[in-house]
């Protein structure tokens, strides 16, 4: 058995800044001192989701890569001999940002970002008002603990970017999310989408042959008209190489989870159910078309 | 609502070709009575699961399209005017067979066929032996209910199969399947494996935002050397477009279920959750390779 322990920190966050990123590092130093080797953080955890209106001002908010985020968090890494997956809100030049993943190693160095390569955009999440679609493209992040196959949030209703990681062997797929409930939504729509958005990261899993760890933010979070307000549902979850989940976090409070992953069990199913063997490579060419009219 | 009842015909196999064939027209004959006017037949349907050993005295089983289960099928679909779904050992050429679903129109006619793409093998389930694999691609056949993304079993592990047949304007994606467990695998196991075929289907209908259904054959059927033997587990079930579950069959009998599907919600999801506007076929290229290495 080649256990891995992560740990993941499903956050509250509020307006201010330092007070979030405080909260990310006493849950880092937390799961770190339970044994964790890899610590996964929510999509843009270093503030509130800023998505929910379209405003210029709102870029302030970013920041380079390396950077002040980039600086404390792999400091942080290196003190506590752990990797650490971070949500960025990235300015990479005037008029160009990203919604960027950036992995810090164990020696306190970028062992690599991933920049969003799904954007999505809805009411109450411009997110094409802030992102730049990724140019990255879909490669796995080599560290000390693995291969690890990075993704953000919208990247997770697309099968063909888990399929992409797992072909370039990501030994983990990696989901920081904002995701949550509009409360206008009846009870049973919006169960159905909780459940919708867990179902379709298990089948990455499964489809896939890895595990898939997801750390979504909790709590509700003020929109400027009321009407762009979320009520994020939390649900962050690992589960293994056959879709099983290892570990579920609620839908309405902060979370520091540590969760032990046995790495080995890829290969055992990957022997029992060979996609990557079958796959008809030979049929698949319209998947590069974007629809077939 | 634009409404679609369809039936599903969840069927136990015995060693006699006759009954099996009596005991599917008398299924296709009941929903057909209570209003369905889509009934989808299990994977090879006509026999027992035969593909548990290498044998080339079973190819005797095949049968050519048109022959004699379309000629039966189809009269059966006009005198009840509805659209049936079967799957059939088709002898294409001597030394050429495929695993093959056919759609036999409410006029009697062919409507299409699609030969499984996907062909697994694994012990037990020799079916490299038995199944070209197919030339058909991922087309959907229309017919008078809606265009169908017909699949089989097998094919239901890969997400490009499905995606495809939707970017194709499927309405519907239909999988006639067979899968059981091994009783040799603890409870454990056989519920993971259960529980990831049904999550992995269910993920088609969210990803592509179309209704799925899925008719699995049940019972056990012995094998050769015992070794082989397997326990279908039905599970039979339709998933609507966010993959919530509509029905849900058992595992341990034969049911001839009736459901009534909103063909509407389809657009509706497609809406709130338009993925096809999104994926990034600029750097899907590597889809097309069997490993990224």
């Amino acid at each position: 058995m080649t256990e891995l322990s992560v740990g993941l920190v499903q956050q509250a966050c509020t307006a201010d800044l330092e007070h979030n990123m405080a909260t990310s590092v006493a849950a880092i130093r937390e799961l770190a001192a339970q044994g964790a080797r890899l610590i996964v953080l929510q999509e843009l955890h270093r503030s509130e989701y800023f998505c929910k209106e379209e405003d210029p001002a709102i870029f302030d908010l970013a920041e380079t890569i390396p950077g002040p985020s980039t600086d404390c968090l792999g400091a942080l890494a290196k003190e506590l001999n752990v990797v650490i997956v971070a949500s960025l809100f990235e300015c990479r030049a005037p008029g160009l940002y990203h919604n960027t993943a950036v992995v810090l190693e164990s020696d306190g160095t970028i062992a690599g970002q991933y920049r969003k390569m799904h954007i999505p955009d809805d009411p109450g999440f411009y997110e094409k008002f802030y992102f730049a679609p990724g140019d990255t493209g879909f490669e796995p992040i080599t560290t000390s603990v693995g291969k690890l196959g990075v993704l953000v949030c919208w990247d997770q209703w697309f099968p063909e970017a888990a399929r992409l990681m797992a072909m370039a062997g990501a030994e983990l797929l990696i989901y920081p999310t904002a995701i949550g409930w509009d409360r206008e939504d009846d009870a049973e729509e919006q169960e159905r989408q909780r459940q919708a958005w867990v179902t379709i990261q298990r089948s990455h899993a499964i489809a896939n042959g890895v595990p898939v760890l997801s750390v979504n933010r909790v709590g509700y979070e003020e929109g400027p008209s009321g009407r762009e307000s979320v009520d994020f549902w939390g649900t962050s979850f690992v589960a293994g190489p056959q879709g099983e989940i290892l570990y579920c976090a609620g839908t309405d409070a902060p979370e520091n989870v540590l969760v032990k992953i046995d790495l080995s069990r890829t290969t055992a199913v990957r022997r029992i159910w060979p996609y990557l063997r079958d796959r008809r490579v030979d049929h698949y060419g319209d998947l590069l078309k974007l629809y077939r009219d």
